[in-house]
């Protein structure tokens, strides 16, 4: 039986290179990557059991948290993190001109364009910059002008066979993105527990109960994300990682308190995290 | 002496007809809307003196915090909130096709089109969804291309003379952006005050200190919101707002001890929030 994993498509995005990545570290005889056009697709194909798991990013280092991931898991119910792993990001300007100068418009997802903006600023600041849907999408289109250039990574540019003439451009050197890889089975024991709530009284003010508790019970917060519930302007849904085994006495004690404190509380599983510190 | 007001264009953006209510507001003798490629462009335009103020968005109820705003906020020092205010946000689908069925490419700002994302699923299940800088971008292809529809606001359709074939047709009723007026003058008196800090030990568990302060004060917080530093992963600045005027000694309060609890500390003004109902 094959071991199915979505994520967000097409061929050569970084999700792509991350589901690849996730993989090849099951060591199973056979797995099966699935290409979905967006990210809420995936995420929901592994709820529907279209496929076995998927591989999503949750947060960058620069972009801050992945809405799209957050806002899904917010809105289903069954699915938890088996996994969590970081890749390093690093942006390469792919692009078959004879040098950077002759490049008059620049192709890439929004986020990778604003990575990069004081790079493409210096080197590059004439050039009509043209936001796509993701960073594999203007491939073709550098393959035939060769006015145009895209910024990928430098796996993009083997796996399409185009030159790189720059790399790494991206602003910042420090540039991770976290993954998590979710599936429907119970996540019940890693290093990091997550979840997320709403508060009971749409005030962020109510915030300061639950953290009062996990400082009561000595449980260290690593990350703290908000976001709209989508209902209305200031109600908001708490993302929340400790660095708690959500099998521990203490942390299943502080998650029997926490309902008292929050409106929705959706435990979203207990996993390892694995950092991957150079991609080969 | 005009007074100058820089703005996200190109003409007909929801940034552009924010800035035109702001100007009409002010009620001053001759105003001058300046529109820049970028919100960080507007931003700094007003840090360095080009233009007396900029209006820029700073949250939606849907697509939660605008993080280049918040994000160039945190690297400025002299920027203060004047003013703040809300406007209903509702899209309209404009094209010269005959019927909504004969559109086969529609053309928005990602966050337009994702705002949509259900009635597109419902109405429009074949066409192709492209990604543009602005809602104003497509405007001419429309104009040329009956197959062409974009999403932007009824106040861009009208500007570029354009018809409406649905409206509203975003997914989520309640869809209200706020805004903020920056300038660079003190602001020290309002409804509401904000700041942004880090915490000193780059553990968000250090963010209990800060909220318990507000909590101990009888300070109530309206928003919080979180974003990366760049620095590290991990490591994060927190964007709060708390219904409290600065001019008052308990507020004042607030913002000395804070310095103890907080890595970088950073006033960003005392001011009133006007809600607008309807546009007209």
């Amino acid at each position: 039986m094959k071991v199915s994993i979505a994520h967000l498509g097409p061929k050569g995005t970084f999700s792509d290179f991350a589901a690849a990545t996730y993989a090849k570290s099951r060591h199973d005889l056979s797995t099966q990557l699935e290409a979905y056009p967006t990210i809420a697709q995936a995420i929901r194909a592994t709820e529907k059991g279209e496929t076995d798991f998927c591989v999503v990013p949750v947060e960058n280092s620069i972009g801050g948290g992945v809405m799209i991931t957050l806002d899904t898991l917010w809105e289903l119910e069954t699915l938890q993190i088996q996994q969590a792993f970081t890749l390093p990001v690093q942006h390469a300007l792919i692009s078959k001109a004879d040098s950077i100068e002759h490049i008059q418009t620049v192709y890439s997802h929004p986020q990778a364009l604003a990575q990069c903006r004081n790079w493409l600023g210096e080197h590059l600041p004439n050039a009509k910059l043209i936001p796509t849907s993701s960073t594999s999408e203007p491939m073709p289109i550098v393959q035939k002008d060769v006015s145009a250039g895209a910024i990928a990574s430098s796996w993009g540019a083997r796996l399409y066979d185009l030159p790189i003439l720059a790399h790494p451009i991206n602003d910042y050197a420090d540039n991770h993105t976290r993954f998590w890889v979710l599936g429907r089975q119970p996540a019940t024991a890693g290093q990091y527990t997550s979840m997320a709530f709403s508060l009971p009284t749409n005030e962020p003010g109510a915030l300061l109960k639950p953290l009062q508790l996990f400082s009561a019970l000595n449980i260290n917060m690593s990350r703290i994300e908000s976001r709209p519930t989508k209902r209305l302007l200031g109600e908001y849904a708490f993302f929340i990682d400790v660095e708690a085994n959500a099998s521990e006495p203490t942390m299943r004690t502080a998650l029997e308190l926490l309902k008292m404190h929050t409106g929705t509380l959706k435990y979203l599983g207990s996993y390892n995290l694995t950092e991957i510190a150079e991609i080969l």
